[in-house]
C-alpha cells in the first residue's frame, strides 16, 4: 500500500485537489490520506470544506501532492508551512504540485537548479518566489527527478494521469482515463494554455 | 445571487462534484451550498469528509446539482432521500445531475418522459430505475427543459461549461474554460466515452 499525502490548506483551489484524487482514487494499491498544518477543517477557495489531519502524521515515505490556489500567496510567507513542506517533501518518494502549488514548493529551496513548471496566468509571480529554479513556461507538466509539477487546475488531472503511466504503464493510465471519461493529453510537452496573457 | 444546491451523499463519485463546482465557483454571482440529507459530515468514494447542511436549509429557487457514483446504488431503494430530492428538484430554477446522479433524478420519476442520460458503463443499471424516461446513450449531455443530465465523471466539466454558456453565454464558459485550462468539448451531442463496455 503506497501513502498519497495530500496537503490541504485554506483557499487552496478546488480541482488542483480533486482531479488528481479522482485518478490517484482508482489506483487499489494507493491509499488517499487528507492532511493539513493544523489537522482541522480545510476550507477551498469555492467554500468546500474539507477534514484533515495533522501533517505530522503522514508516511514521510509517501507520495505527497500539494494543490495550488489564492492560499498560497499568503503560505509562501508562512514560515512554519514552508518548513513543514520542506521536510516533507524531502522524505516523500515523489513530490507532485498543481497550478502555483510550485510557488509552495519552490520557496522551501527544494527546487533550485530544477526544472519546473506552474499555472500559467500567475507564471511571473511564481518565477519571482524563487529565481535559480529553471522554470519552463510552454509544458503542461514538468518531471525533475521525484518532483513532477503542473500548469493550472486541469493540467493537474494530466499530469497525475501521466505520472500513473510513468508508476506503473500507459496501459493503466488510459484505464483510469476511459473510467473517468476524460480526455487525457498524455503529451507533457505540449499545452494549449501556454499562450495565456499573464496576470 | 443565484443558489447553487449541491446534494451530497456518501461514496458519491469525487470529480462528479468537484468539476462542476470549480466551473461554477467562477461565476460571483453564483453561491455554492453544500447539503446532505443530514446535515453531517459526507464522505466521497476516494475518502474527502466534507462538511454539509441540512438539505431542509436550500433555497428551493436555486440551481439543484446532484452527483453520481456507488452511494447511488443504495440511495435509489431509500425513500426518505428520494422524497426530499423530489420536493427539491420540483422547486428547483434548474437540476443538474452527473454520471449516474441521473438514476436517483429517474427514481422520483420526475424524468418520465423527458429525454435524459448517464455514465456509459453503468447506462444499463440506470436505464432499468425507470424505463419511462427516455434514455440517451450518445451524448455528452442532454437538456430537456430544466433538466441536465451528463455521462460520466468529466462528463459533467463539459456539461457545466454548456450550462454557463446557456445561462450567460458562451463567451463566459470559454473564458472559465481557459482559467481552468480545461478543454471544453462544447458539443453535447458528441462523446468519445459511448462506445464503452458497459458493467
Amino acid at each position: 500500500m503506497t501513502n498519497i499525502n495530500l496537503l490541504l490548506f485554506n483557499n487552496f483551489e478546488t480541482l488542483d485537489l480533486f482531479g488528481p484524487i479522482e485518478v490517484f482514487g482508482r489506483v487499489e494499491s494507493f491509499k488517499l490520506n487528507y492532511f493539513s498544518i493544523y489537522g482541522k477543517c480545510v476550507r477551498s477557495s469555492q467554500g468546500a470544506e474539507i477534514l484533515t489531519q495533522k501533517i505530522d502524521k503522514a508516511d514521510e515515505n509517501g507520495i505527497l501532492l500539494i494543490p495550488g490556489g489564492q492560499g498560497t500567496r499568503y503560505l509562501v510567507n508562512d514560515e512554519k508551512f514552508i518548513e513543514k513542506l520542506l521536510h516533507l517533501a524531502k522524505q516523500s518518494q515523489y513530490c507532485l504540485s498543481v497550478c502555483t502549488g510550485s510557488a509552495l514548493l519552490a520557496k522551501t529551496g527544494i527546487l533550485k537548479g530544477r526544472k519546473a513548471t506552474s499555472n500559467k496566468k500567475a507564471f511571473d509571480w511564481v518565477k519571482s518566489v524563487d529565481t535559480e529554479v529553471n522554470w519552463l513556461y510552454e509544458p503542461r507538466w514538468v518531471i525533475d527527478g521525484k518532483f513532477y509539477t503542473s500548469g493550472g487546475v486541469s493540467a493537474g488531472i494530466d499530469m497525475t494521469l501521466g505520472f500513473i503511466a510513468d508508476f506503473f504503464d500507459e496501459k493503466k493510465a488510459l484505464e483510469i482515463a476511459q473510467h473517468i471519461e476524460y480526455t487525457w493529453n498524455p503529451d507533457k510537452n505540449s499545452d494549449l494554455f501556454s499562450n495565456q496573457t499573464k496576470i
